[in-house]
């Protein structure tokens, strides 16, 4: 029942640390802190693997970058696929560099590796943005369910901040699970959504439609831009019977082409307002801190989780309990009761 | 690092419950089994209960039951407010009851404690059911979160089962959270919805029209029949591009008017054949026990969490952890990895 010491911890992480096959962490935590791209994609490789000794020099990392990380403005885009994402964060990228920001681009998208609707996962979609010495672009880690995926991004989200981007786009395809998971790491939500029948109501599904800060109707241009119009008011309509936001927010909805390159500087106008409004009320901050407290607790529960699994003779315990739950020979409650006392006996 | 036998973990259970104010448990159980209303009641408001004595009691009493339970067919419905879920099980109950079935009525809905939306809350809206002897009808639980008031209707679905109901429709309001946590304990979902132009965008919200078995396009009589012809075709359409379900049921969608008491036949009609194809395949079983197994998982990782936060020093320790996470002074993947040390010492 002895309480190994704080100071012992660290000791021990060090030593695992500095078996990890990256190396000097300190080291590659200024060169990142300087500016290496170089740097930056080798942290975030890091961050990603899953060796137990890359983990622990993860975190020795993540250590040394924490205090130079959260200068930025960390932006969520979504959109269902087809309404112009990656043409739009193409666009918006360089305009935004052209304004002499530096531009990070992540991904969350934990269905990438079944090879359906990949996003990023082809960099040539960004080519101009790519290019760019003032933009990063990071395609979505490729292994992992969605609860590491965004593990990965958040801890990506710090190591670009030190990396001295202002600006970081967090891009995920519009299916529920992942806004969510992308909602609870920005500090502002952007949906892309279209005008026309089928798609509109893609768009207009209640629960990401609440989240967003600002929903862009894209692609409204030529013939389609009278549709556009229409659907924006659809939208505005639907947005009135939504309740408040605890930000005191009201989204905004507005017209964009990435094709026709218009959209950017309301856009960024309505953002820096959004920023502006909401660093005064002191929501950004308290936003913030919320964050990271339920980012805690959930990395918490799930370290619990596998502390318990991986408990000595668990594994047998737990599918005997499984099989007489499933057979109904005893309430759940009862098998869980017994796993517990299993556990902590 | 003794493990405490099952057997004195059993007696200790038992010592517990018997001092429960909920009195003898076994006889509850039989009372119940004979069919009375009042020891139903009377079970439900005891799993209900959040005393520790109850709760032992709840144990005892479930597993005196279970062995009497499952034989039912669970249903689940939903539909935004207004849809006309409170008249259209009121209708469809009576008719099942007039077809010799016992019908008991559950409801989810967390909310209802706050006073917005509660369903149930006024058994006086389903005057003839209430008053007819082979139906039961018991309000939403009016206290916990989401998690609390899942598992006390799934407790709830097996005392009715073992008391006679052979249908058990469970309601629910249409949010989002509600819904999935409905699905997770019926066996086939139904989802009412209304045509016309505002509702109707609400009935769509994919997420929750992907797990209905069965679309009832409501009211759908008189100035709104059109409309509603639409408006079925508008979903079938729209179900079209939507993933085949695992069950291998293609949803189907049907016109109702609790009004003029069409579609009782038809929506029976369709539940046998769900019941029917589902039984034949195989799914039918399959999915009660995956049911089983992650209400399993969920409930133990409930207990482990509360096991957790009440170890002895945790509320401080935790507590700091937040404060130095949320300052950003240690990365989370540290704090939790200190917390588990703490814990496990």
């Amino acid at each position: 029942m002895k309480k190994t010491g704080t100071h012992q911890q660290n000791q021990i992480s060090q030593i695992k640390a500095s078996r990890s096959k990256f190396g000097d962490t300190g080291k590659l935590a200024s060169l990142l802190r300087e500016g290496s791209r170089t740097a930056l994609a080798r942290g975030i490789t890091l961050i990603e693997s899953q060796n137990e000794l890359d983990r622990a020099a993860a975190q020795e990392l993540l250590r040394a970058i924490l205090p130079f990380s959260g200068n930025s403005l960390r932006i969520g885009i979504s959109g269902v696929p087809g309404a112009g994402k990656s043409t739009f964060i193409e666009a918006f990228g360089s305009w935004l560099c052209a304004k002499g920001h530096k531009v990070a681009v992540l991904a969350v998208d934990p269905s990438s590796e079944l090879g359906k609707g990949s996003i990023l996962g082809d960099k040539t979609r960004m080519n101009e943005l790519a290019a760019n010495p003032n933009a990063f672009i990071r395609p979505s880690p490729s292994s992992g369910n969605l609860g590491g995926v965004a593990r990965k991004t958040r801890e990506s989200i710090y190591l670009c901040e030190a990396a001295g981007f202002d600006i970081i786009l967090v891009e995920t395809v519009g299916v529920g699970q992942n806004e969510t998971a992308v909602h609870h790491m920005v500090d502002l939500f952007m949906l892309l959504a279209l005008a026309g029948s089928g798609d509109e109501l893609q768009g207009i599904k209640r629960g990401i439609t609440e989240m967003a800060d600002i929903v862009l109707v894209n692609k409204a241009d030529g013939d389609n831009l009278a549709r556009s119009k229409a659907a924006r008011q659809d939208l505005t309509r639907a947005l009135h019977f939504m309740p408040e936001k605890k930000s005191g927010w009201t989204t905004e909805i507005m017209l964009s082409s990435a094709l026709e390159k218009t959209g950017m500087e309301e856009a960024w106008e309505i953002i820096e307002r959004f920023e502006f409004k909401t660093k005064q009320s002191g929501y950004f901050e308290q936003h913030r801190k919320e964050q990271q407290l339920s980012w805690l607790h959930e990395q918490l529960k799930d370290s619990l989780w596998f502390a318990f699994i991986e408990h000595p003779g668990m594994s047998d315990a737990l599918r005997n309990a499984e099989l007489a739950v499933m057979q109904q020979n005893i309430p759940t409650g009862k098998a869980v009761e017994e796993l517990l006392k299993f556990f902590n006996a």
